[in-house]
């Protein structure tokens, strides 16, 4: 918790804190008396609440390893985040992206001033690219969870959220790495031991629910849904074991409830969201009626959806 | 400017500033070098900026007068705005719009705790039967735009911007009652008077537009755009004198080029925004050779575009 606080003082300079707000359509929309609130990460810098993690890393690292530049592997909002804090500290980022990734969010990383290395087939083997130009270049590696930095950013936005609105009774979190549902969980421990923690995850990508369900990482081998931050296919070391203590439950939600969900926010927020943002929405419709009655807490995590996703989610076709 | 002062310092208990962000990418989809700002006022509560001249609005209302409740006349976000502020404040709300109104902004009045009258067949009606639940009730009016607490409320957001933005040259605002637009002039008269204020409108609903050009108030029979936030039909008294005096110039912009805009924001801010909300950046294109090189601020006014309206400008049909 003492990492979280000094977290949010070292990116303060950087970011205004991110609103919450209530929504009585969406309210309704849910139903069983459920109250909500809304953390709109969509609306910080990059559109997504990655920014925090990479500023709460580029804000900590010496000035020495900061002249040697950063390297990070991604599909996405990591990436943009790394870029974004890069450029805001002076500092050379490299980004490994797997080929065929999504050529908007390449696009982004580019214009951010970032080198981007299109390579391999996957995440996994972007990871070896970034791994190589550490070797290389003496570039420092920002994992997007595996790093006590990131995940003090990533909690930055519940130590918010809780203050925010310090009556919640539960919050209901998406899980890609599970840096903003540990977040959640190490601040609730804190400042109210007695809200809820659920965690969601996409029912095409289920490596973590899977693995929490079974007490024990489980790897899969496929990674489908259309929310891109939450094709994982493993657990991820730093932060399996603290899901496993903490969480209240861990359910699953189908692309296709991920996209009702993102329709929802659209009708009802009038916000946009990725998959991954509309994940805690989704999961909230799922449990509705165990949480009838509670002032729940969920995060539009990110925004960084491109337009032939959301065409096809207002068509119906997802 | 004193008001707007006060304006800002009433309204800072019920909402943050709202960011103004640059985005390479945005900035190469306009070309010529221009250099955008975006403020945000799609962040704030009810997703528009109008919330700023409705808190303006009650926090100046005598507590004898907040009593008989307040009443306004509106196509979507001004109702919105004074729904929101009139909770806010414990306040009766009317809100009267024209049959056949738009739905989905008729259920976030509604969700709001406000009475909702649909009668008329448009603004110019509601606004008769507003002044009828005036004389019957002796609820105060709030007037979209002819009233001196709304417009320094919607100063308040050019006051913010060029706060953010010290060095901007200029900044071009789309116009339907014309707050925006003489909230931006007040402010650049007092902390940057080098600054060059640009207006921009519907091409199909022009009544400001061929006013300035004519040099008098022209009224139009009809308001043809999907953009209802630029939807007038005539030039507002409170607004049309400082306008003559103080634009740089005064442009139109045809409806499919604000559909444009908008896919512009979605793919390069992953931002939403409705129709008035892209007639800024419509602008900027438009006037983009005679802005070379130049620091641009537009505002990003609101993002309550209905899920239909979005489809048809994703799809190409607007």
């Amino acid at each position: 918790m003492d990492d979280v606080r000094a977290a949010r003082d070292r990116i303060a300079p950087y970011m205004a804190p991110s609103p919450l707000y209530a929504y009585p359509l969406l309210d309704r929309a849910v139903g069983h008396d459920v109250r909500l609130f809304v953390k709109h990460e969509n609306f910080n810098p990059t559109n997504s609440f990655k920014v925090r993690n990479a500023l709460s890393f580029m804000s900590a690292l010496p000035f020495t390893l900061r002249e040697k530049g950063v390297v990070a592997a991604t599909r996405g909002n990591h990436g943009l985040g790394v870029a974004y804090a890069s450029r805001v500290f002076g500092c050379r980022a490299t980004i490994c992206v797997p080929l065929g990734n999504n050529p908007d969010k390449n696009d982004g990383v580019r214009a951010l001033g970032a080198r981007l290395i299109e390579e391999g087939r996957d995440y996994d083997e972007s990871i070896l690219v970034a791994a190589r130009i550490v070797d290389e270049e003496g570039a420092t590696l920002v994992h997007s969870t595996n790093n006590a930095h990131v995940l003090a950013g990533a909690a930055t936005l519940s130590l918010e959220m809780f203050e925010q609105a310090p009556d919640l009774d539960a919050v209901v979190i998406a899980v890609g790495g599970g840096s903003q549902a540990v977040g959640a969980m190490t601040v609730a421990r804190s400042l109210a031991p007695e809200v809820k923690v659920y965690a969601v995850q996409a029912a095409g990508a289920p490596a973590t629910h899977d693995s929490w369900h079974a007490g024990a990482p489980i790897g899969r081998e496929r990674a489908d849904t259309f929310a891109d931050g939450l094709a994982t296919r493993s657990a991820y070391d730093m932060t399996f074991p603290a899901l496993r203590e903490g969480l209240a439950g861990f359910i699953t939600v189908t692309d296709a409830e991920i996209a009702e969900a993102i329709r929802i926010l659209l009708r009802t927020t009038h916000s946009l969201a990725e998959g991954a943002g509309a994940g805690g929405l989704a999961g909230v419709i799922k449990l509705a009626p165990q949480l009838a009655g509670q002032r729940v807490g969920i995060v539009l995590s990110g925004s960084n959806i491109d337009e032939t996703t959301l065409k096809r989610i207002l068509s119906r076709e997802l």
